[in-house]
């Protein structure tokens, strides 16, 4: 499975924001959203081989861990309204989404969490090996910051595990772009692998 | 510069649009609004070489060319909801933003003006040549359909100019995504010259 840890440090935990203002009201919950999207969308399907974490840590209960699986997520559009209003929902624990888990959880433990089940890490870092000289390893975690970046400490703590620091380039991408290119990496790799069967 | 031209087969071409329903009532200018976000924004930056045209083909006007310059663009946010509250404002000739220009224009008439400004094409397609195996040139024109593609006709149009078609691989990615793989090659490909100088 292809992981992905955003750590959202101004991403709301509770409901009471408006879906008519993500960025301010939302704790650019429209960063979220399209994070959300662009690591479980493609082309008139759902990635059902992803999910991704989002750590919120902004007021007033944090931090959550929001988690949306691909193969489970049932009756969400990729706009970023449409997500953040499931969000809503989940954060309400009014109407419950398969594909989405809501968990009063840390960065650390989450990171614990999946470091039990054997998983290795990738940082997205300006100062990383650059990706195409990377042999990806399909099954991993991709840890990234959001517009403000990953705390340090927070990325002292992964790298406590097996993991490695990569780079996209020179040009610094919005996280959810950074999604996408990743993706697009995975999925040249697992091409030429099927090709070369 | 680079150009990308989104053919928006549903896209509305009136102001009277509710931003609380861009997939409905905006004719998916929510899949509008990402690919300018992705075709203009980066981490806390613009690319102020690119510009994108959205052909709007929808109700109740069609055809109409939004065009949207980056290095021009002031006081827009890259969420959806503030991109199209922009569009919405420029489809109502009211606020006027100095990096966005709306003309009654068709696909085919767009294209001309860009052939006759002497752009190479690059046309996006499934059975392309590999993006790998391409030297991209950075000063070219980029043309995606939507979710439903680009008609035959409109694609038989451009391809009747100095043009190349290109593929990204075997996943279809939203249009929105495909700008983002587009710029992410350009990048490293800029990035590689840079070096070798």
């Amino acid at each position: 499975m292809r992981q992905f840890i955003l750590y959202a440090r101004k991403a709301v935990t509770s409901p009471d924001f408006s879906l008519d203002d993500l960025p301010g009201s939302g704790g650019r919950m429209d960063l979220v959203a399209r994070c959300i999207c662009n690591a479980l969308w493609i082309s008139h399907d759902l990635r059902r081989d992803s999910c991704i974490h989002v750590v919120a840590c902004g007021s007033p209960n944090p931090p959550v861990v929001i988690s949306l699986y691909g193969d489970r997520l049932r009756n969400v559009s990729p706009d970023e309204r449409n997500i953040a209003a499931w969000i809503k929902k989940a954060l309400a624990s009014k109407r419950r989404n398969p594909g989405i888990n809501i968990r009063k959880l840390s960065f650390q433990q989450l990171v614990e969490e999946l470091v039990s089940e054997g998983n290795f890490f990738y940082i997205l870092h300006e100062q990383g090996r650059d990706i195409a000289r990377v042999k990806l390893k399909d099954d991993s975690v991709f840890v990234l910051g959001d517009h403000i970046g990953l705390p340090g400490e927070e990325e002292k703590f992964v790298a406590r595990f097996e993991h490695e620091k990569i780079s996209l380039g020179t040009t610094s991408y919005l996280a959810s772009q950074c999604i996408t290119v990743l993706h697009y990496e995975l999925d040249k790799k697992s091409s030429i692998c099927i090709a070369g069967e």
